[in-house]
Formats: C-alpha cells, sequence, structure tokens
C-alpha cells in the first residue's frame, strides 16, 4: 500500500445476509456486518448482479459504435457504448461483450480484448463491469433486440466522442471508464496506423 | 443528433410508480413505463438516491488526496478519491465537495471548481454525480467520520493515480470517471505551472 499518515481500516466481517428485494436485473439483499475491533455491527445494503459487460467498437474508418437509448433510471435518452448483462457468472467477458455489439448494432469485429474491469460501485453493488476493445467492426446483420430495447445505432469519430464525454453529452459513468481504459490504448493506434484519409 | 441510419426510438411515458424498498442510501421503485408507439408498457426498477459528489484534491506539491476504506458492496477494501452524498437536493456541489472532503480527510483547499457531472447508471438509477477539482489542498484538522466510516487518507501523484486506474488498483467507476474529466484539466495545469521539484 501506498506510504499513509492514518491507521489501516478494518475489514468488517459478513455476518449474516437476507434478500430484500429480487427483480429482473439485480437482488437487493440487507447484509449484517461486524465490525472486529469497535465490536459492533449493523446491516448495509448491497445490490447483487450479474457482471455486465461495455464494448467500445471501431469500424475499418476509426470511428466508434454508439447507441442512443431512452433509459428509464434518468427518465431520458442517453448516448453509450453497447453493452448489456453477462449471461452467466463463467461467460468470457470478451465473448459476452461481442454478442451484446451483435445484438444491440448487429456489428462484429475482430481483434476483440479487455480493455478492463471496473466496480460499477463498491459501496452497494457486488459486480464487475468488463470493458472490452473491438476493431475492424462491420455491420454484418440487422441487431436482435429484447423486447424492450429499441436502439439508434451512431458512428462518430473517436475525437468526437472523447469531446461528448467532456461537455456532458455522454454521461454514462461506465462509458466514461471505457474512454479512460482506451485513452492510451487509441494514443498507440493512432501513432502506429494513422486513420485513412477517407472512409471506405 | 448525430448522423444514424436506423429509427429514432420512441420515448416512453411514465404512468405510475409504487416505492418497493426504503433503504437510509436510496428508494427503490416500480415505475410502470408505456411505449407509446408499440402500445405496450410495463414496470421498471429505479433506484432513487439524493445526488453524489466525488472530490479531486491536490496538494501544493500536486499529489492527489486518496482514501481507502472497506466497502460493503465489493466485500472488500477500495481506494477512491473523497466524497459522499449532497446534504438536500439544492446543495452546491462544490460546497458539498469541499464539506466531504473535509468531513473524511481533514483536508481544505482553494480554487474549488465542478469537473463534470455523470450519470452513475441511466438505466436503473435516476441521481448524479458531481465531480469536483480542488487545488492547493492542506491537512487544516482530523477528519470527522460518519458513525460506519473508517478512512484511510493516502497520497499519490497525479501520475501514479493515472496508473492504478490502468492498472486495476483503483476501480471505482465514478473516480475513474474523474479522471478522465480531470486530463484536459492536469495537462494544462502541467504545462502552465509544472509541479515544484521538491515537495516543501
Amino acid at each position: 500500500m501506498p506510504a499513509s499518515f492514518d491507521h489501516t481500516p478494518s475489514r468488517w466481517e459478513k455476518r449474516a445476509e437476507q434478500t430484500l428485494t429480487r427483480t429482473r436485473i439485480f437482488d437487493l439483499h440487507s447484509t449484517y456486518y461486524y465490525h472486529p475491533v469497535r465490536g459492533t455491527g449493523r446491516d448495509f445494503y448491497v445490490m447483487h448482479s450479474p457482471d455486465w459487460v461495455n464494448v467500445v467498437a471501431l469500424t475499418p474508418e476509426r470511428r466508434m459504435v454508439l447507441v442512443r437509448q431512452f433509459r428509464f433510471g434518468i427518465d431520458d435518452f442517453s448516448i453509450e457504448i453497447p453493452g448489456g448483462v453477462m449471461d452467466h457468472p463463467g461467460e468470457d467477458a470478451v465473448a459476452a461483450g461481442l454478442r451484446e455489439l451483435r445484438e444491440e448494432t448487429g456489428y462484429a469485429g475482430a481483434n476483440a480484448r479487455l480493455l478492463g474491469r471496473v466496480h460499477p460501485n463498491p459501496a452497494i453493488m457486488s459486480n464487475r463491469c468488463h470493458l472490452v476493445l473491438v476493431e475492424q467492426c462491420k455491420r454484418i446483420a440487422g441487431p436482435a433486440w429484447d423486447a424492450d430495447e429499441e436502439i439508434e445505432v451512431t458512428l462518430a469519430s473517436v475525437d468526437e466522442v472523447y469531446e461528448w464525454a467532456r461537455t456532458g453529452r455522454i454521461t454514462h459513468s461506465l462509458v466514461l471508464d471505457a474512454l479512460l481504459l482506451l485513452a492510451p490504448v487509441w494514443e498507440k493506434m493512432r501513432q502506429q496506423d494513422p486513420p485513412p484519409a477517407h472512409v471506405n
């Protein structure tokens, strides 16, 4: 650990757990944690959901595949990168990302790899979000939406996407995470192989 | 909107809302949404929480103030930037950030300003997270933790923090968002006024 001028916090001990609510997308648990030094404890709320995956999909012209859809949490539209929920705990994140990309946008690509993994909210959510990069993406089919999905697919240059993140046009925290982890990779890609001057 | 080759998604209409669970930190609602074109609708789950604020706090030596604490969501420790919950909807985000910085770490600073606002999760959460930058931060008091807080305060160089984000040592999505929005500001700060060669 880095140098510190404070004592080290204790690891709380999970003693009991009960499910308060089950929904299609997560279970809400009330979990009793005990502090071994303080000798006290209480219940904390934790949302348990499968891991999620979000995908940075680049076309041969180095444009990013974006999706725009109505989001019920904010009761408004949101511009994001494709993504979704892992099918099962053991599912490969890259495979899941390619599946979600195909289902939401009809795009498929090559050289798919993991950019990184983040925690959507370590305080109240137990799951992770896997961030995947796919290159050479082309639309090979129509989308295959879930019953409640209705998605507008959009292409934008990577520079445009970073500008939209800075100016608040893209606000989804996990999409911004993908852009942070993409930045050094994108810089290297641009140096090694500049985008073509004109679109094919 | 950017160019698109898809139809524009409809805006779903909120028709009814009920509270499934109330916790100290959020309420879970089941909200009935109606799709005006499809003529169908159903319930969606939305977590309603006050807005959050996270703070990038830099010392005169341009080191970032970090907090390490046990997080119940991931049942493990997490290295983050200071932050917390807004006291009330009308609270000024910068003032809230300075309050949380002071309470969690005992640090106060100058030239506090908003880096940006993000949505922690537009799909299932209604709230925003405000990201604040504070400079010239110094420890002026001891922390004033909430009953269940136990926080290790750490300083690290900004380069170290970005490295930890890239290598998965920092995984909190909202902390990574702050680093994305800080990047262009930090680049300008470094060009205009390079960090001192030695620490005061």
